[in-house]
């Protein structure tokens, strides 16, 4: 297939005449489908069905230490649900805090706590700061972009590349800014892109010179067992353990959660910090509440064990997600290889698969996509203030639909980035 | 029985001699018992076991409205869980938001709203008002005050009578201070005290007037339907409606939660306001969350199904907690009564008793009871800063230990209220 770059103009606009046919007649289907967030399928959620069986009426409800999961008690969580997060971010129980369903909720509430408070130790609150900064890894998640549009942080772009985001202007802006506070990571099969930061990049990040002596790297390793293709699996660095090695223990946060793991309205979600930062978040935490929701810890904790136990699960869940993948890529590499209107990152594991077309047209092609019934994520929400400065990435999100249903989606896609790409080209 | 202050100081020294030996011989019992916070017995939290059951691997997790439970979704809460909360609070399915576990969270987050951002439609945030102060009735709940400590607020107490907070220095205040942003309430059964709010007082809270415009009335309804003798139950006046009646609708934020109806570390909390300052507020929590944990929502609508089911329930509650409370009044009764040494309120509903010893002797009392092995709530807690000026109030949480225990516990209060009165009146 030869690059549409190339093609003359007439055969530019004879394509452009056969997709606009093909796409009016996709109008006609009458699609409907919502593809616009990473929402497990309830095939996927049955896997986890197990759970709710684990604590019933007729089984106790004590935890490893004796606690009444019940009851009050056992603020920072109950030990047996550590265990499973211990092992899968590599921290000591006294580093680690499980708290409700949503790990979102704690990055919003640590920040919160950063900017009123401060929760390195000495460090000043950061609304004494009123021109803060942070780095937002591009493309990367919306949901962590809002939150520090919301604390209203100046958000400063960086390009991600294979090995994470670029970490020569990292780098460069930590060093030489101190009202730059901090950097959003999710380090392991990136959302969109599905990028796993190399070993490089997690020892720079952590040992890099930051101006702001209370910089902190939110460390949202949300994907950290959510593997494709587990004989494949990808690992990180302990970026925690480098923070300490690196003499600045305190300049991380970690995140984990088991929204994607178990259900993804009624998981269980942790952070995990050096014992100074741990410190100040409990005398923090305290005030907000006396204890999470333990019977929901002891139903994970009983469920999966450990984190073999974990791992086992997500070998299901991957048994689940890999044909839908397949059936993304496969239309991909069909439909659009070869022809030089887009780019894509085969995965090997998270949620998503990240698109990136011709300049200009991501947000052509996300309406295309609507107007024939197919919501996707709307183009520009994986860069700050929803703001693709090329307009040309698409967050693709293959795990709630069914195959027959993402198969029509994809095919619909492909043909919109062709024609949006065809389009373009007979503009220039 | 005489009034101590009426006894001569040979008698008082003959008293003293005898409360010393027995309190001695109490020390050597070697008790061990920890009534510093209003725990659910396990008796009691074994009454809610049936909530575990009701969602399992074989039942169905659709909300009322198909949303599957397990998943993202009804961001604001599952439908056939509001309808508790509605009738509870008597508010409309808009006018309520069903979060986590914990009420208190949703307090501190909401009060962190208003200082970051402003929830009242218009209102500044208060960050821009350093000098903040927020009215405290006395004695009231330590959790309230911390938040505000730690939002920096300038705590102002106000003493409670028979009917909530003295309204004419509530209203004085309110009306004259523009930097004075809201008031802390337990409405029904009040932590400590067991007071409810007088009708006149809910309707004095709704109309008066305030400096400030952005006024926040926290209405921290937790004892909603702890009734203990549901033959006498006390209603008060809905405060929403009373401040839609007065025109200013947007003055009140309710606050609900299950964490002494079903598991205290497992319940579920809620919070209610003006269709006006929801809508602020759902947009700021929509940066938090994707959707608080549904499936245990499903579990308190399946299990109790309406208001009704939760009267039911709580009739059974009481009749764990009725005889707990008899213990402590008995002994108060036939220990104190008559001597002028402590005055109580007989609460009908909520989880404290509030007992007055003579002033300057409430901190005496407690590290006396602990010396001999009782922990009690610290004295003071129950005022701003932990500063009771009177120090003379303690709170007694009898819902934890068993009825034998109970009664070793206010024995040993008791002996420990008589030596402190009079050795405090041998001083004089």
């Amino acid at each position: 297939m030869a690059r549409y770059s190339e093609l003359s103009r007439q055969e530019l606009e004879t394509l452009r005449t056969e997709l606009t046919e093909r796409y009016e007649q996709f109008k006609r289907r009458g699609l409907k489908l919502d593809m616009s967030r990473g929402k497990p399928s309830s095939d996927q959620l049955d896997l986890a069905n197990g759970l709710f069986d684990v604590v019933n009426s007729k089984t106790s409800c004590l935890s490893a230490d004796g606690t009444d999961c019940r009851n009050y008690g056992d603020f920072t969580g109950i030990p047996d649900c550590k265990v499973i997060f211990c092992e899968m971010l590599g921290v000591a129980p006294e580093e680690l805090f499980i708290c409700g369903n949503s790990s979102l909720t704690m990055m919003y509430d640590a920040i919160g706590k950063m900017v009123l408070h401060g929760v390195r130790p000495g460090a000043e609150p950061w609304w004494k700061t009123p021109e803060r900064k942070f780095l937002c890894p591009v493309p990367g998640y919306d949901r962590h972009f809002a939150i520090t549009q919301r604390y209203n942080f100046e958000m400063i772009p960086v390009e991600m590349d294979e090995n994470g985001p670029d970490m020569d202007v990292v780098e460069r802006l930590a060093a030489s800014d101190p009202t730059i506070k901090g950097i959003w990571c999710v380090p392991k099969y990136s959302n969109p892109n599905g990028v796993t930061y190399s070993d490089e990049t997690v020892r720079r990040l952590a040992r890099m010179k930051t101006a702001a002596s209370d910089f902190m790297i939110m460390w949202d390793n949300a994907y950290a067992v959510h593997d494709l293709h587990p004989e494949e699996r990808q690992q990180i660095l302990n970026i925690l353990e480098e923070c300490k090695a690196a003499g600045d223990p305190d300049r991380v946060m970690m995140f984990a959660s088991t929204s994607k793991i178990s259900h993804a309205g009624a998981g269980v979600a942790a952070f995990a910090c050096s014992t100074a930062v741990m410190e100040n978040m409990k005398n923090l935490l305290t005030i907000q509440t006396i204890s999470f929701d333990k019977v929901n810890m002891l139903r994970h904790a009983r469920y999966f064990k450990n984190l073999d136990g974990v791992l086992a699960h997500m070998e299901k869940l991957a048994a689940e997600l890999r044909p839908k993948f397949q059936t993304v890529l496969d239309a991909f590499n069909n439909e659009l290889a070869g022809k030089g209107i887009a780019e894509w990152i085969e995965p090997k594991g998270g949620y998503f698969i990240s698109l990136n077309v011709l300049d200009g047209c991501a947000k052509k092609v996300v309406q295309m996509c609507k107007d024939a019934g197919v919501v996707l994520t709307s183009a520009g929400a994986t860069y700050p203030y929803g703001k693709d400065p090329r307009d040309r990435n698409i967050r693709v999100a293959p795990s709630y639909p069914t195959i027959s249903e993402l198969r029509q989606a994809v095919e619909l896609l492909c043909l919109c980035v062709e024609l949006a790409g065809v389009e373009k080209l007979l503009e220039q």
